[in-house]
Formats: structure tokens, C-alpha cells, sequence
């Protein structure tokens, strides 16, 4: 049997296929209860989740906030703002204090890449990794093989193309990692200076042509340019980065016929995507978000309370 | 039956008057509800309520947080500090988002006018207008008449002065849409700079001078004086606006003896309105805040859920 | 029957010993809750609590968010961020306005000492004091009192010796007002820039040598350096502090075998204390934050619904 009971989800990195499944297959049934009238499944009645993000967001400090009421946690937000952190507590000694209140699971964002695993280190609940810098984004990994496996039926031999700052971007490594544990063929496309071509040692094809990457593709992951990420030098600029790697419609003509669209948001549109492949018939963006709440209440279960399936039935 | 399920609360304007009488009904079971020991009533188990407010509130944000949560749903905040907002992501887009998460409702402030009839377009969830600009602010006018009805009786016939900023007020407009749908006699005060004549196409009287708005009057609600609205010119100052226009028990003579004083808050003492006004015998400032949440109760209930009447039972 | 229900808790001066013995033993079978896989006892289903804090804080915000929702009331967090304080609502509005609501319970920290007796002048729920500026901050020395008395059994007769900070510090004078109380006996030691032996008229023993104070202690109870509370000429400097009244293992060999070391955080390591002996076998500072959320689940439970005792049978 397999279990992720126990475990912290820190990165998609070295996690074994089964374990990918199994969160893939709770997740379609905590979908059906997010799809429902009633969206309460009181799986974590007695429990309590802590959600700690050091960078500004809204869709994945919302999303989990969202999976873990649903499933009847106690929730609590603390920000750096008006924080202990400020008081120059060390990193450390907030996790313990945090730990100390009797949390079953922290779910952080932090700028410093690797921080998760560190604090894996310090305390006993469950870490979830909500982004570490540059460096990974699991459960956003998760969400867009959980939207690929859904629209296309499966996820092996699939060609995926993640298009954008690969460099910058712990979406794209997390996607890497799930990807290739699930039999994808994943490609990289983007400029120089956002893509290295060293990244092909991760068994991935470089692209610096986008219409050659997209030659048959079955799915194309347009990521965010995260102008706040990047230096004072940025090359291209969000002119030429358009006209070079933005995905219309027209350049999807180089894919295949039924090719989807991901982003995992928030999107600058007429930079990195246009409205018509960002809204049209390709594109399961919504889809990704409502998926990414079914994902993380999959996550937060099986971590806390554990097993090989779920029992949805209320 | 008379029902608004599925209906967004945008403005008054428009708003029928059985429409109006159903809120003020079901808000009347909801009082009894938060007046009595258990205020728990979970009619919304299962349903989730997103507060997004791009403008600082306490008490209307407070006020519709309670509400939700009183009802049993899940509740979450989303502010523009820290969202995607700052990333550069469109309001559609934000909609899209937090709509894609499961949610049944979005209440909304926003500095723009117009932008929840501009959001009901984008997405399916209810749209709750807490406040766009200078322009509705619905469950404020909702909660005065509620407050009028319950210390009056009725609102038929009543000779109701809004004294203050007309003009940049949300609530003066919200108020003469609901009074006017209701059979009350409208009639507004203030300075010409905070009160253009043009208003009385709206079918009300205007009144440059308080003691001939004030002859008779049943009910006296005083709007705030939103100096951080208005531009530099500003005129008349603090100290003559308060000579002038400044509710106290001695300019209250002029109206009925049993006059009714209503504020929205929060409360410029001193300003628009006197100690001895704001907390004496005739004022019914406090009760309605608790009014507020009672009424905002009714509108996500008879939104979300529907119906021409709710079972408080528990 | 002793009893505390429908009392604010301002202060621990002043408080008697029956009372503070019924939080304590209250706050042990609370302890028991939280320790439990199911840490959900709705004794306050149906009642809420507001949590206005106007100066930052993690732990002690956090740790009344989670100790209420533990007992299923609703919980609103109110900041002087985006408020109607900034809107120059008096503090007794803002007040009266959270009451309206519907409130049971106000949890505040503010910046003006005897703010909260203010405050229960002014409206009607339970007012909890989370600390009003170098005042007193009751809950800290409960909780104090009870990790002392759940490490050493009892708390009459010992020695207790408070480090640190004393003038600028709430966590000081609670702990006082609660140790002699319980019949301990009470000795404060730091340099005379923060420590004025005008305290000796509260029965305790003023040190400015630090080995004579640890001589033979019991507890040792680590105070935070509050720089940000100091002024300019702040003496001594953070290392000269540090080799006076720094709290080491080595320093710590004139006291009992057995010493109790706690320390309310959060921490300045390397300033007040050394980690040797913060996260030595001396040290209780994690179990004071879990039993921060016991003692504060008491108070609630026994201001709110009261009675002698609590069943936590589920």
C-alpha cells in the first residue's frame, strides 16, 4: 500500500510515480465534492493548518486556505507583517513556536530556496512546500499533471513544452520533476537568457525557437515572466519577449490540433500569452485553479491523516 | 413567491419593493438569531464566501465576515496587499481565479464605480457591492431602512433627511434608491459644494439649510464627512461645516420628537454630528451595526440559497 | 464556587488565588485537548471573538486565534491596518461598533497602558487583555504560572527570578502580580537602566548582580530585550547586556540542579539568553507556547460560558 502519511511535501523531486498517483486519484475525488453544492468534507475536523507565506500571494495562499477549510481544519494565516519575524526572531524559534500552538501541517512560501527542508528539519508537522524562491512549487506541479491527466487521459509519452523564464521559474522545475516521473517528454523554450542550455542534463530538450519546440506538442505550460525576479538588465523586454515567445493561437498552429494551454498564473497578458490561447478553446486555465484546490485538499489529507484512497461519501 | 437566489446585490437602484421587503423580513428572523445565545445558524454549511476589498473597512468587512460565518459558510480575505494584483494581473482575471476556487459569493469593495456590474459580467458567483466608490453601497441602505422599519414601524410616508456629502456618498445614494422603492419622502442637506441641485431629478427636495431640511423630519441620517473624497479647495472647513451642518439634540428641535437619528459610521464627532446626538435617546446608531450583520445574514442566505422566507429553527 | 464567568481579564493584579487556580486546572484539562488527535472541543460554538491587536504579534495573536477556534467559536481579526481608526474613529466607536456586531469576547493589545479597563467602561463583552504597552499582559503570566507549576509541581515557596527588562516589561509585572499570589517569592535582576529598586515596594528583591540573584533559584524567567522600546541612549549595548545578564548554562550553575528556565519570546539569542540554554534540558520555552493556547482556551471558556470546572468529554 502505497502512503504519504507522515511525509512533507517539499518538492516534486525523487517523489516516486505511485506517490504522484495516488494524490492525482484523491484529488479527482475531492474534485467531485468542490463540484458539489456542499464543498464541506470534514476529513480534518480537530486538526489545525498553519499558512505561512513570507511573499506576497493570492491564488496559492487562497487555494489552500480554501482546501484545508473544506476539510474542516482550523486555519491560521500569519504573514511577516506585523510578525515576530520582525522582532528578529530567528526563523527557527518561529517554526517551534508555530509547532508549539499543536499544528498538524505548515504550508510556507519563502524566498529563500531549500527553506522548507530546513525546516523539516527543525519541527514535526508536515511541511508543504507553497514555493521556495526559484526553486520548487509542488503542489502547482501537481495541479498542472493532475489538468494534463484529465484533459488528455494520461501523462506518458506525452510531449509538454514549458515556455518562458525556465531560470527563474520553481514552477518549470517542479514541473520537470512530475513530468518526467510520469513518463512525459518535457521541452523547455525561451530565450538565452532565461534558459539554460545546461538544463538538458535534466534529460529535457532546450529549445531557443519556440515554433521548433511546439512542433507537435501536446501541451504547452506558458509560464510567467517575473519581471520582480529579474535584474536591471532584462533581456528581451516585454516587447521582444512577445513577439518572440508569446503563445497566440496562431503559434499553436505548430502543435498538435488538440495541444492545451496551461499558466499557472497570474498572468501578464500580451506578454507572455494573448487573450485568444489564453481564453479559447486550448486553454484549461480555470480549470487549473479549481484543480489546484482539489490537489492541495488531496495533499493536506494524505499527508495528516494518511491512506491509500479516500472515502468522500457524506 | 418572491425570491432572489441566484440575484447579485449590486445597487438598490431598481430594486422592487418586494424585493426589499423579503431582505427586511428574513433579516428581522436573522436579529433574533444573533440576539440570542447561539448565534450559529449553518444554513450556508458547505458554501464559501470570498471578502475582496481593495479599500480599508472594518465594520463592512467585519460586519459581512460575521455574517457569513454566523451562517456556517467558509470564509476567506482577500486583500490587495500581498495578491496578485501587484503582480500585474487583470480585476477580470483576479475574478476568474477566486471564482475557479469553489466560491458561492464575492463581496466586493472597490474604488470604482461601476466595478461589481463590470464583475457580474465576468463570473458566475453572487456579486455582493460593498461599496464601488461614491456610487452604491446596497446593504448600508438595506440596513438603514431595516433600522428605520424597526424603531418607526413602517417607512410609507416618513420624512427622511440625508444631511452631509451627498455627493461623493454612496450611502446617500443607496438610501434614496431603497427610501424611494419603500414610500418615503426623501429630502437631502448640505453644503452647495456636497449637494448639487441637479439631485432633486431624482425625485427628492434639497435643502441648503438644516433647519428648514429638518422641520418635521421623522428621520435624520447623517452621512460622514469624507475628507480623504474630496479634493484640496475643500469648503466649507471642519469648523464650519460643523456650525452649520452639525447634528446635535438643540438643531434637532426642529424635526419630530420622536426623530430618529441614524450614522453610518464610522463617526466624525465633533463634525457632522455631536456626543449628545450620536448616543441619545433618539439615536439608533449602535443598533445598526448589529442591524448590519442581520441584514447582511438575509442577502447571502437569500442569495446563495433562496427562498421567500428562512426556517430559524435549530 | 469560585467562578469567573462574565469578568474581563485585564490584570493579573489584584486577581486571587482561587481564581487564577481555576484557570490553571482548567487550562490542564485543556492541555489534554490539544494534545489529543482532535484538538475540537466546540464548548464556544456559537459564540465569537474579536482579536484587535494595533501592535504586531505573532505568537500571542495566533495563539488566541487558534485557542478559540479549538473551541469552535468564530473568530474575526480586526488591525489598525485598513480601519476605520485610521478614519479618526474614536477608540470607544471602534469599540462600540465591534460590540454591535454581535461580540463575546474582545481580545486587544494596544499601546496605551489601561487601555483595556478603558475599554470595559465603554461596552459590554469580555475584554481580554493581550497586553497594554509595559503594562501587563495576564495571559503570559498564567501561562507562566502554569508551565512553573506543571514542571515543579507547585509554585509557594519558590524562588522566581525575572531577568531582563523589567521597566519597559508587561511579562514582568503580570508575573509578579500572579507569583506572589501563589505564594512565591519574587526577585528581579538587570542593570539599573532597566530596572528601578523603586519595585522592591512590591514585595520583590531587586538584583544588579545577576550570580547573586540566580543564587539557589528555582525558576529563572528570561525577559526579551526590547530595543524598539528604548530609547536612544539605550545602556548597556546588546553585548554588554549579554556578559551582564545573559542567561547561559554556565550562568545558570548558581542556581538549583533543577532550574526552570522560561522566556516568553520571542527570543534574542545571543542577547538575553544563549542557546545553550534556551533549548537545553533546563529550558520549558516550547511547552509555554502550547500551554499559551490551554491557559487562553480556559480564560475563554470560563469568562465566556464559566462554571467551576470544564467537561471535556467528546
Amino acid at each position: 500500500m502505497v502512503s504519504i502519511q507522515g511525509k512533507s511535501l517539499l518538492g516534486l523531486q525523487g517523489v516516486p510515480k505511485e506517490e504522484i498517483e495516488l494524490i492525482l486519484r484523491v484529488a479527482k475525488k475531492m474534485k467531485s465534492v468542490v463540484n458539489s453544492g456542499n464543498k464541506k468534507l470534514p476529513l480534518l475536523h480537530g486538526k489545525s493548518v498553519v499558512n505561512m507565506f513570507w511573499e506576497p500571494s493570492t491564488r496559492t495562499r487562497g487555494s489552500f486556505e480554501m482546501a484545508a477549510k473544506y476539510l474542516g481544519a482550523d486555519v491560521i494565516n500569519f504573514t511577516p507583517r506585523g510578525s515576530s519575524i520582525q522582532k528578529g526572531e530567528s526563523f527557527r524559534d518561529t517554526l517551534l513556536t508555530v509547532t508549539a500552538m499543536g499544528v498538524d501541517a505548515i504550508v510556507m512560501r519563502q524566498k529563500q530556496e531549500g527553506s522548507p527542508w530546513f525546516a523539516r528539519t527543525c519541527v514535526d508537522p508536515i511541511i508543504i512546500n507553497a514555493g521556495d524562491g526559484a526553486h520548487e512549487h509542488p503542489t502547482q506541479g501537481l495541479l498542472d499533471l493532475f489538468t494534463i491527466q484529465e484533459v488528455k487521459g494520461h501523462l506518458d509519452g506525452l510531449k509538454v513544452v514549458i515556455v518562458g523564464d525556465i531560470d527563474h521559474g520553481r514552477v518549470a522545475r517542479s514541473n520537470i520533476y512530475g513530468l518526467q516521473a510520469m513518463g512525459a517528454d518535457v521541452h523547455l523554450a525561451g530565450p538565452r537568457t532565461l534558459l539554460q542550455p545546461e538544463l538538458e542534463s535534466m534529460g529535457v530538450t532546450v529549445h531557443y525557437d519556440l515554433d521548433e519546440a511546439l512542433e507537435g506538442a501536446d501541451v504547452v505550460n506558458v509560464l510567467r515572466i517575473q519581471r520582480e525576479r529579474q535584474g536591471i538588465g532584462f533581456f528581451p523586454s516585454a516587447g521582444e519577449y512577445n513577439s518572440l515567445f508569446g503563445i497566440s493561437e496562431k503559434r499553436l498552429e505548430q502543435a498538435q490540433k488538440d495541444v492545451l494551454v496551461l499558466h499557472p498564473g497570474p498572468m501578464n497578458r500580451g506578454i507572455e500569452i494573448e487573450p485568444d490561447a489564453c481564453y479559447g478553446g486550448h486553454s484549461s486555465i480555470q480549470e487549473q485553479v479549481k484543480n489546484g484546490v482539489s490537489v492541495r485538499m488531496a495533499v493536506l489529507y494524505l499527508t495528516i491523516i494518511g491512506g491509500d484512497d479516500v472515502d468522500i461519501t457524506r
